[in-house]
């Protein structure tokens, strides 16, 4: 098994993820947040890079929510904001959501040329890894990308922290993997900060970032491990359940 | 004081290091080599990006040396490899050296928009850095970037690591200078392999690939610290001592 990573969804050509599986990560908050509301019962995510498009969809069909963020913020005339807090059972059960972030909605259609691609997270790494292993074993994929989505097209620490968990539980199953430079240091950094992320991530930019905005909350609960049992997959432009 | 941090030349725009003062480092072994032919009395260092404009200035002057790689290994009508401990004074001094590499001769090309330019490396980290603090106050310069040449595009432990001990050297003076992702991570590593840089970079892909070229010799040359007292800076397409 080959494991490689990217720092950022603008390091992916198409041609990189061919015949592997993906998981896409935007910890803060995207993929996070996507799991979450698939998790309280959302029908499935339509992630849309622009602003216009998800009203578009409105339009369209009035019964979709619209959420997302610019700026770190909810978008005028949508629904939702960014946060994974926002997408309650109440609010999202049996619902379509048209979703537009910065990073993460780019990250997962960058990731297009993977044969499967699935949204990760902290919440519910374990789960995911394991349904890749066994995917990936039953139908002869050698290769596993995890594609950070990144801020502002740099490298973004706590995607990096999360694609090192991801190689850490993939490393269990697979001790002798091949693992690239990139995948490498996320796991070192992983182990090295496993027990307090917020010890490194309290220094980096988009952490504080949402800090400054408010979203305290959010930090802790898109840092916590492993409390969903579920697994989202993107398929024909649609984030749902596996 | 910022610093930031770049993790392969693909990433830099040349906007990006507008006013700042780069380190360019491509340890195995492109900018170790270039530090250590200067600091054996060659002249001067040109680096070029192909292996034609090196014949070319072959043909126009027969005194200047060739040096360089491809996959690693010398290059057909050179006269030097890439490898530091081909660079000896008997070789090297007073000449002129035409240098062509896979990542490090475009690496310091891609810097061309900072201020000022300066090949770094473990072997001269400290006093490139002590250079680099007290030049920077003088001439008020609020930004420090470190651009690691990586390896094929991608993001490269071994530069990653020396980029980790330029931020800790920059970090002793400037307690509280503005890291971005990236130099906070380069550090957080630097520190944990600190003592034994080869337990991680064992592991990695560059290294290994020169291990089993058989340029052992340069691994352990390349990552021992400070034994030269010397900085060397690129300006006008030229490599020289400051």
């Amino acid at each position: 098994m080959n494991i490689v990573a990217f720092s950022h969804y603008k390091e992916v050509a198409s041609e990189d993820l061919k015949d592997s599986y993906a998981i896409v990560i935007d910890l803060l908050r995207a993929t996070s947040t996507m799991i979450w509301a698939i998790s309280n019962g959302a029908k499935r995510i339509i992630p849309v890079e622009k602003v216009e498009e998800a009203l578009l969809f409105k339009k369209l069909d009035e019964s979709v929510l619209l959420g997302g963020e610019r700026g770190g913020l909810k978008i005028d005339g949508f629904d939702l904001d960014n946060s994974p807090l926002s997408y309650k059972s109440e609010v999202v059960s049996g619902r379509t959501i048209v979703m537009t972030t910065t990073n993460g909605t780019r990250a997962l259609k960058k990731a297009a040329g993977a044969k499967r691609i699935f949204p990760g997270s902290f919440i519910n790494a374990r789960k995911t890894a394991e349904y890749i292993i066994k995917e990936a074993l039953c139908h002869d994929i050698h290769t596993i990308s995890i594609v950070c989505a990144g801020t502002e097209e740099k490298f973004t620490l706590e995607d990096i922290l999360c694609a090192g968990y991801f190689v850490h539980l993939l490393k269990k199953h697979f001790p002798d993997a091949f693992l690239d430079d990139l995948s490498i240091a996320s796991y070192e950094l992983y182990k090295k900060f496993e027990n307090d992320p917020h010890e490194i991530l309290k220094y980096s930019y988009h952490y504080n970032n949402l800090k400054k905005l408010g979203f305290v909350s959010d930090l802790e609960f898109c840092l916590k491990k492993d409390f969903v049992d579920m697994v989202c997959e993107y398929k024909n432009l649609v984030v749902e359940k596996v």
